[in-house]
């Protein structure tokens, strides 16, 4: 067990900005809101899943909607109205709630009811990354049902999706009211209990994304590289560095969709990048040639100080540098990549583990 | 206490397409649907509000969408799948259903949870007419809450609306959901006791479109006047003959909206009307002086039959009959107007009873 206060709100958010892969909504509006509430109603303790019992009732908890929407529109406690929805449904209490995504500020959105119901938080989430869409959990993939789902706006309307076909169902019920509640909500599904944890979350990230974090902190007061700390706590690759020259982004259906292309420089000068994202970054292609692509994690971060730039705040002329880091074994199964594989964002090609070829 | 079966269905079909004042879905539509329940799972009985006991659980059903796609999209069991959400949601079994809306297919929507559950259908419903929203019910105007309102689809999709700041909310998310759901769906919503249905419903007007419908069909038998019939059974106004020689109608955002233009024969040649609509017709003007307007009923019908013809169904050439009649009382009472005064509708006028002056 270790408890979430101030300080480790700025690792986690520099961390989950770093494996939200340029999406999970805006780091910095979660923890401008998570300081609030620990600030408000106490610290938040984190228990890993061994500190778990079989009796817990654990609800996963996170925000949708477009990042683009997250910076402008102030999120209240949707989280919170979302998961009592769910307890007053099924008439029970959560005693714990957990990420549905690593990545982002949707790595602190439980933050916000479990420092109001004061209950823990699971260290762990339904994704170990970031991902654009609902269905695209692994309590999903792996038989956690979806339904029912309870959405909530800052107003305290309150949805629930009871009955739904299949997930992907639920993600376009789900979106749609997202874009009438204003663009972003939260949302709240279970009870779920430990055995479900276990054989269906990805372990661990919020411990992970404050490692991260912490690691940037200090690098940059160090003076070290951050880059090369970011990979000593996490393994993965430098995949790129350079100058943002072009970018495209357009908020369409409560998605940030477009591309970025950076142009290199120090050991890639004369090499350009180009990023294509979907909320997330999605494929990252080196002189026209694909080098990282979903689900493996490609992360854009500043090259200076290793701190993640997520898609809505990319800008021409940022040095950056491209990290590209494993999936978690969840998503590189069959049931996996049928949900979030290439093919899944509309690639015509199959998966294939690039990271781990050599690249230049 | 009367009993539904074949004959009465087209009687309701054609009393309700008068009511509908254009809208409330494709009686035609309705009547198939409504046959082919009675001939699976037997006829269906109509109490008057005085044969409900105090125990008796009511619950309010409808079909949500643009008549456009209504016409187009087959639908199926999706007011049952309504019904059992919310008798699921709050672990009760309704004793009768009860319309939303008298008019077009809605009055006959009832039929289809009524019959597979076995239980009557109330002879009353929320509007005494068609209204193109949600909030637009005496239902809500008069204090039964929106929520918890479910809504399904034909493949068995449910969402619940489970709270709302107001009824204009509920309705901004059932479209929402209504239009991702394709475009038609089904809500339920209630319980509601026999006090609830006194204080805020219309009454009789299932038996009203019944009667209407009867006198309609037996006129084209005897070849009386079918116009002349219908307003002895309804009070109401002969306010135009004509042939329509302009239409304008788009589906936008769920509704299906527009204007016709009539030009007037015999005793009306030489004079023009004009019917603005938003699935209902809201607004009648004669040589641009408006005649007749909402929540008063504007209703179009075939000269020759008496027939009605909802909006979707207007075609170029029709030689065609405006009716019409005074609105129930409680949409012209202050709280009703709000809801569903001329301004409502954007126009910026008051209501006045102008079916009373005399027009020509």
């Amino acid at each position: 067990m270790w408890t979430i206060e101030n300080d480790s709100i700025e690792s986690i958010s520099i961390g989950a900005g770093i494996l939200g892969s340029g999406g999970g909504g805006n780091p910095y509006m979660g923890m401008l809101r998570a300081k609030e509430m620990i600030r408000k109603y106490g610290p938040v303790n984190v228990l890993s899943v061994n500190e778990l019992s079989i009796s817990d009732k654990i609800v996963c908890v996170g925000s949708i909607g477009a990042p683009t929407v997250g910076i402008e529109k102030i999120q209240g406690i949707e989280s919170y109205y979302a998961l009592r929805a769910i307890e007053k449904l099924l008439n029970f209490s959560a005693t714990a709630v957990v990420s549905n995504e690593i990545g982002g500020s949707n790595s602190l959105e439980p933050i916000i009811p479990a420092s109001i119901s004061k209950i823990p938080i699971v260290d762990a989430d339904g994704m170990g990354r970031a991902f654009p869409e609902l269905q695209m959990k692994t309590f999903f993939v792996y038989g956690v049902p979806p339904v029912p789902m309870s959405i909530a706006d800052d107003k305290g309307n309150v949805m629930i999706i009871s009955q739904a076909n299949d997930p992907k169902t639920v993600e376009d019920m789900a979106r749609s009211i997202t874009v009438q509640m204003g663009g972003v909500a939260c949302y709240a599904f279970g009870p779920m209990d430990i055995n479900q944890i276990l054989n269906t979350a990805v372990l661990n990230t919020l411990t992970l994304s404050k490692n991260l974090g912490d690691i940037v902190r200090s690098s940059i007061k160090t003076n070290n590289n951050p880059i090369e700390s970011i990979l000593k706590v996490h393994s993965g690759k430098n995949l790129f560095e350079g100058k943002i020259v072009d970018l495209e982004r357009k908020t369409i259906q409560g998605f940030t969709r477009g591309k970025v292309l950076i142009e290199g420089l120090s050991e890639y000068s004369g090499d350009r990048m180009e990023i294509e994202f979907q909320n997330e970054n999605l494929i990252a292609k080196m002189n026209n040639t694909v080098v990282c692509l979903v689900p493996d994690l490609i992360c854009i971060v500043d090259s200076e100080k290793g701190e993640p730039i997520t898609t809505e705040l990319l800008r021409y002329g940022f040095r950056v540098t491209v990290l590209g880091f494993p999936a978690p074994k969840h998503w590189t199964s069959e049931q996996g990549l049928k949900v979030v594989g290439p093919k899944a964002f509309g690639y015509d090609f199959d998966y294939s583990p690039l990271l781990f070829k050599e690249l230049k």
